[in-house]
């Protein structure tokens, strides 16, 4: 990082007329669409124009350059504000702004990645410092690269925990290329935010947490440009503090203008009041020109050299999948550690590490606590992100693990989108051989006979139960046929009818989970409007309790016994079983 | 709280051998079951040992007295060291202790309400201070009594966020009867802490959330002693540096031994070096007596004086609704205000607060931000927690906001578990009449004549654009019955398959959300296995954009247009339509 210039008047005025520019755009927008969060836009004007036209070093022809700095507006309701930036550019038309949040624009109420400067979907509060992490990890540590990453936080969603998950994650791995600059503008949506403007105490906060931090006026460009360049070898927290609704008098600093346009005529005395302020400047910025140092990634076709060295029948247990592809030379295997307790918070470190196509992600906790980051789920989809995540432990059967899932097939570059697999613990005889193609949306028959009365179908530990059922039954001659469906969504619903015809429209469903929203309900909805099928359905119908997987499985009735048991109840009641 | 007086040297030896009882019990249980946490008992041993016979105030003999001083184990793994002190008060018998974690022990793995002594499921680690939180707030504010609130938490959990929303909720709300005790065992599962023994960096995080923090040697009882009884006006942290196996000479301080029991010949080694420090006291602790303020409660049949005062077809915004709870002085109506963004983290408050009957709770936050906090949910219904969820905003479409749903009802205390209720934000009309009764699992048929050809069924948004269908349709002379479901779960299925009957078993569903999980698949489950139904579906196939909500109803087909035109083709595809 350079020393610091300071910025001479000429170039200090016209970063004040861009941020009244972006005051004038973010209202016009707003209250042409009447939506939209115009006071939370004006309180980081100055930040913003700082940022885009001093600070940042990219090429604006050219938004997704791999050798750009990064920019996310974690405060994502004002997106008006960023469109603002693109349109200074040149990227966007100014006349563009004003279709803002309708329904045929890809100028959206929040941004998302329908235009091409927005890596990841943001406006779900709290998670863009998790996602800025993550890039500036990939930055630091994966591209060995020169570009930064700026995060642009409001001070409502410094009271989320996931921020200080972040904050700890960037001290702990240095990351000295990650810019946090927190919008100190005191009120939130209905309420002001819990520290008020007492910048102090963020500043204790963000020091404590092993950053380094300094408090600015939020619209003095002087100090902004200042407190910006600083050189530093720790992440940076710019604790800006600054005035909801600044530069509309009735609004500034007033609680109950939160997500409100202003109505049309205050608008207009507004816009006239801060065009009178933007003073002629010959001088015209231009951002400054990134270092091209960032390596060329392709992530197409990657495999792996050879199949994994497991066979049928043995047992393997899921640490060891992985470690094989940590040996293997050809592919450039990265390890993050996430320190959160289930490192769930790996997932927004995730789409971070995904973001412009760096690297292929995978991220892996147990699967209960998978439920901790659902929204982050959620905005990872609308970021049309491609990661892959693994939920191990599932289900009652905590014991062991092993996992006969996608990792056993020699693709490493799945579908695009966020792809979630789901192991078990208790150790298991691999099914397949280790060459076997799976492809998503495609089930597997892992037992049958021309003399099948029922089709069961399971997954994972139930998968196994299943087939366990099967040799039973066999003895009895009774015959199944046992279906992996592989993945639930999409479900491979034409082999299952299929079959499941065979055995004349017989099925037995068993999932290691509740009956709501698995695959039992993915199978109704598949037979549904079929002709002569019946369906059955085993799963768990309680809260769990402790104690070993078998007795458990036993316990919640979706054991080989309760399997074996269903069956026969089914065959005996339909006339014609034999 | 009274000054500190120094404990006697009897009393320090006594607490000490209570410790290393802990040591030897948590031992021997967790060898005799072959699963637990050993290591992460030993380190918390003197810290439970002062907690429960010289700090905290209750009745052993009634360990859910109101009057009680409340503690939280949010480390639940350590669930053996909080059986043991429950032995040592001689509420559990020492040879219950040996069947931990066996499928006919009520000692489950981690803590849950099954133990009269649990007021909260723990174990997903960093929940604990949030509920803790809760019953702080409801003792200062609600119960206005002298009991305290101890939360006992491991380092591994700091690194959660959680726990810093907690913090921040326990010094805005200046909860003064809050003590949380940082067991900094320096280890984690798999890696260290990522701020391993640095007690001064937990020091300077805790004061900077506007803590008081105290740092003590977490195996000298007298510093525990003394830190424990300091008075203060704030909540309280004692750090407590420990050894993570402590009083096992081969696994202090070592990473690997996790979640391990000794084996046998080791344990009894341990154990006998351990029996050999218990010295000969004759003094025997009791636990002091609790003061007897806090005010009865009863729950039962809480009910509103008089039916909120709306109309049919006026339109009434959810915050009225919640504002005539407010005004009604008959009923004690409580507002806890959560900072974190969205309040989602009220949830976690909510449970402590719904914790041992002291509150009918209600928290309510947009219906995706629940989403973050599904895995506190999941523990909620572990911890059988009467809380009720209201989830506004839902679906796609965001514009304003009406409720047609339970708060209508004048019961205040429904169904015991976690209740969750889904309300949608666009105006529309009242269906009910103020004083309409309803029923967990009833359903409502809110339109029909003797011609009806389909049964639709609809909730929320989609059941107004399924009686607007019914009306445009009725111009066509097709006649349709919509019925609303009131519950997903339980689903009314009588009363869906009954009415559906009389449409010649033809069904749609329509429902504002994904096709996976919801109104549909219930559906499909209630009539998967019934004869001569026909079932269609209409639900969001796509991640969905911004837009106005009708524009977005309409784009991705679930507005009253779909609806008539997906029943136009039912009808049409049927020869016996009419």
């Amino acid at each position: 990082m350079e020393d610091y210039h300071k910025p001479d008047q000429q170039t200090v005025q016209a970063l004040r007329n861009i941020a009244n520019r972006l005051r004038i755009n973010c209202i016009k927008a707003t209250t042409a669409t009447g939506s939209g969060h115009p006071t939370s836009c004006c309180s980081v004007a100055e930040i913003m124009s700082v940022l885009f036209f001093n600070t940042m070093k990219y090429r604006p022809e050219d938004p997704k350059n791999i050798n750009n700095d990064r920019f996310i507006l974690s405060k994502g309701h004002a997106a008006p504000a960023l469109y603002s930036m693109w349109t200074e550019t040149g990227f966007l038309k100014e006349s563009e702004l004003l279709s803002l949040c309708q329904v045929e624009s890809n100028l959206e109420g929040h941004p998302t990645p329908k235009q091409q400067f927005v890596d990841v979907a943001t406006g779900s509060l709290g998670q863009g410092l998790g996602v800025a992490c993550g890039m500036a990890y990939t930055g630091k540590y994966f591209d060995k690269s020169s570009y930064r990453v700026f995060c642009l936080m409001g001070d409502g969603e410094l009271s989320e925990g996931a921020v200080w998950e972040a904050m700890s994650f960037a001290s702990y791995y240095q990351l000295d290329n990650l810019v946090a600059i927190l919008d100190i503008n005191r009120l939130g949506q209905t309420d002001p935010a819990p520290l008020q403007h007492h910048v102090e105490k963020y500043h204790k906060r963000c020091e404590a947490f092993g950053w380094h931090a300094i408090i600015v006026d939020g619209h003095s460009v002087e100090e902004l440009c200042k407190a910006l360049s600083q050189a530093r070898h720790q992440p940076t927290a710019i604790i800006a503090k600054t005035t909801k609704g600044k530069g509309i008098p009735a609004a500034e600093d007033k609680m109950g203008w939160h997500a409100k346009p202003l109505p049309k005529d205050m608008a207009e005395g507004v816009v006239k009041d801060l065009q009178a302020r933007i003073m002629n400047s010959s001088k015209r910025l231009y951002p400054a020109t990134p270092m091209e140092d960032a390596p060329p990634v392709s992530l197409r076709n990657i495999r792996m050299p050879s199949a994994p060295a497991y066979k049928q029948g043995e047992k393997v247990t899921h640490t060891v999948v992985a470690k094989s592809f940590e040996n293997d030379t050809n592919i450039n295997f990265h390890k993050v550690c996430c320190f959160s307790v289930f490192r769930y918070f790996c997932q927004i470190v995730a789409t971070g590490c995904a973001a412009r196509e760096r690297n292929v992600v995978y991220a892996s906790t147990l699967a209960s606590f998978f439920t901790r980051a659902y929204d982050q789920l959620r905005m990872a989809a609308i970021s049309e992100s491609n990661i892959n995540l693994c939920g191990s432990h599932c289900g009652l059967s905590i014991g062991e693990s092993v996992c006969h899932l996608p990792l056993s097939s020699p693709s490493l570059t799945p579908d695009p989108g966020v792809c979630y697999i789901r192991t078990s613990r208790p150790e298991n005889p691999i099914i397949y051989s280790s060459n076997e193609d799976f492809h998503v949306g495609q089930a597997k028959v892992v037992y049958q006979s021309t003399e099948d009365k029922v089709t069961v179908i399971g997954a994972g530990i139930t998968l196994h139960e299943a087939m366990a059922a099967a040799e039973m039954l066999k003895k009895e001659r009774i015959f199944i046929r046992v279906i992996d469906p592989f993945t639930i969504k999409p479900l491979d619903s034409k082999t299952i009818l299929e079959h499941a015809r065979q055995t004349r429209g017989r099925i037995l469903t068993v999932e290691d989970h509740y009956y709501e929203g698995g695959l039992g309900e993915a199978v109704c909805s598949a037979v549904v409007n079929e002709q002569g099928f019946t369906l059955q359905r085993l799963a768990v119908a309680h809260v769990p309790r402790s104690g070993k997987p078998s007795e458990l499985l036993k316990i919640y009735g979706i054991d080989r016994e309760a399997i074996c048991q269903a069956i026969r109840k089914m065959l005996s009641g339909s006339a014609n079983a034999k």
